[in-house]
């Protein structure tokens, strides 16, 4: 894309009434738009960003048989009724509540209720089970604190998946791949997350599970192993931090962190109260064994850039940056040549299947230029300027370091493939 | 994908309480499920055909030089305040409010508001204009009348584009271009659209245009020139049926039709209650121009069920169809061939790029697996038989046609590349 053309621009003062630093960072440089306290817009740069989360995430549920379906956000007042959380619990404290005539409905904070009422028309038999259902859609909450930017939103994009079992073994069994996809979907996102036992959350015995990353502006704290033996939400755990880990004797952290996914087990909680029963292979009626899973989309964005920063801007990890290269040409009396080299490498690389922003406007110094870029944090800058060229080459960097190559024009493509 | 492992099934009952021909077919195939009147979720089938829309759209903007962005769906009442939206008018009429505190939001209707609130922060000189941005996002309207399945709904699937220009001829151009844009949509869609004149929506004189389809489960009316060089909606015209085209001199047409898309120039509504200025080459500080054209996605995958289908069910045309190839296995005692083979067929159509869904399932007779084929109507069935396996073929047919053709296996993705 042509810089010039892109309607953002950034700036250089900081939003007013934001302390968090992914919502100054991620508004200075032209991502997101703050529409009111914890309901943001995702401007161009933005919307990149989410959408590779949201590719990456259903990448990894395709892999562990996650059907996709879009449910809807107006939910009817009966189904939670049904589960009794309409006037007390999720219904009374977080839901946006509408009216329509005298009816009332509610805009969705989650969708077991929604997801379980549907499953059951299709579920009737063990042969039916297991199945596993995702959806990425924007979700409702009414937040009473919202002062964290993309990571506490009152609306706010999220991928939740939920699982259908005939057997607590297999819900178990299942339970263990979302995990492993969960840490797969990290890791690309460039975030080491740390599992973590939490509060049960009223309807099961055991934990439940969040995957926290340690960052100073989280809402979270944390106990938990240096080498990620053992992790407790510090709402729930007797150890402090001194203490020895109780799997390798590793001496426990604490740390700020943010919760950037949750797996946990419903049993038959929905399943009951929704009549969603089946026929197992003994030909006895039995509730359906459920799990559930979400990730926020716009708060992992939110983490992301919370966790990879340095006092100039965002550093993006490749598989989500908005693009892959910053193509930056150098204001100079005699542009002609230069701007000619630089659109060659511009529709060369693209060409060649490479998302690359090309900084085209002369009206910006070079010093503008390079901060603008480093503010955005886009993996690689290249620069086109008169020095280099005589080589046949442009002047490569890496966002995270500080090193500057110097690459000829035609190896580009194959050097930034090879990284 | 396996049909064995799609949760859903089809249903040979009408849905109740549905008149509608997209609704009955759609629930009926296992597209969507009804959660109220007007609200629709999609299921696996209906959210692959709403994605391939979506692309589809999301192409032909981006060819138009669209930026998308993703606006919230709560909006500040303060917004709607300047343009004196809040209680007359669409806010008051089909605008869902909720209370946070003692504070009032609104739900996304429409979003002219809040992207002319966005834009003015950005905008500044003519050198920043024109420009142009979309967003593919759930809206929220209070409709009385919500009976025509995905025709009209409560809570829709929208993509709304909106253009920024400097003056009234640029506006203009690029109206055009948009006017190009959407007919090259429909065709992708398989629809053909009317360029139908309609009511001016009180802020300007010239009138604006919709895109209607000829079809008896339209809500919409209009009079219409057969070789299509003139169209008005009824309740503007004043020409009936049995008048002469003004353009070619033919006779005119009347028939119900479905508004799939509507574009219209805004003038300088928005712009000068927002306050979105900019200053001109002359030095002159003058309000935005400009248009916004909207086409409904949820809708749109209604209408094309509402008009394309038989007695038997759907007919998806190719580019939006939930897969492209259906693959059915005959139910036969000697069955481990024949699953062999076409497990070899549905992993080498795959691998060759083709969408496929693979009817595995052994419970299911012949004539049950192509009443349910017909009803999801996946434009090309493949069979595989012990008949034709002696001659290394399948038999295959177009979802619209009657001819079976017999094609060797190997011969299988040649063959549907070059359909």
């Amino acid at each position: 894309m042509l810089q010039s053309k892109l309607f953002t621009k950034t700036q250089k003062e900081m939003p007013r009434g934001e302390k968090s630093i992914n919502a100054v960072l991620l508004q200075r440089a032209g991502f997101i738009y703050k529409e009111m306290s914890g309901v943001y817009t995702f401007l161009p740069l933005g919307f990149l960003v989410l959408r590779k989360i949201e590719d990456i995430i259903r990448e990894e549920m395709e892999r562990i048989s996650g059907q996709e379906v879009f449910m809807s956000v107006l939910q009817p007042k009966e189904l939670w009724q049904k589960t009794d959380r309409w006037s007390k619990g999720v219904g009374k404290e977080i839901m946006y509540k509408c009216k329509v005539g005298d009816k009332e409905i509610g805009l969705g904070p989650t969708h077991e209720e929604m997801l379980t009422d549907i499953i059951k028309n299709y579920v009737k038999s063990y042969e039916d089970l297991p199945l596993a259902v995702f959806q990425i859609q924007t979700k409702f909450r009414k937040e009473p604190r919202a002062k964290s930017g993309l990571l506490r939103g009152r609306e706010f994009g999220m991928k939740d998946l939920y699982s259908f079992h005939a057997t607590e073994q297999d819900f178990k069994d299942y339970y263990q791949k979302v995990k492993k996809a969960y840490f797969r979907i990290f890791e690309r996102c460039g975030l080491k997350a740390i599992f973590t036992e939490a509060s049960g959350a009223g309807f099961t015995r055991e934990y439940t599970h969040e995957f926290q990353v340690i960052s100073e502006g989280g809402e979270d704290i944390i106990v938990y192993c240096p080498r990620h033996h053992f992790a407790q939400n510090k709402e729930i755990t007797k150890f402090k931090v001194g203490d020895r880990c109780p799997v390798c004797q590793g001496v426990l952290k604490e740390n700020k962190s943010i919760e950037v996914a949750n797996i946990f087990p419903l049993g038959d909680k929905y399943s009951k109260a929704m009549g969603a029963f089946f026929q197992d292979k003994d030909g006895k009626k039995k509730p359906i064994i459920m799990g559930c899973y979400g990730i926020g989309t716009s708060r992992l964005m939110g983490a992301i850039s919370e966790v990879l920063h340095d006092e100039k801007g965002i550093i993006w990890p490749s598989q989500v940056a908005p693009f892959l290269v910053h193509l930056i040409l150098l204001p100079v009396k005699k542009i002609v040549p230069l701007r000619k080299t630089a659109e060659k490498i511009y529709l060369g690389l693209q060409k060649s299947g490479i998302d690359i922003l090309y900084d085209d406007r002369e009206d910006k110094s070079a010093g503008e230029k390079f901060a603008e870029a480093d503010l955005i944090g886009i993996p690689w800058r290249i620069v086109v300027s008169e020095r280099t060229l005589e080589k046949d080459s442009v002047e490569v960097k890496k966002r995270d370091r500080k090193k500057v190559e110097l690459i000829k024009i035609n190896h580009l493509s194959q050097f930034l493939k090879s990284k």
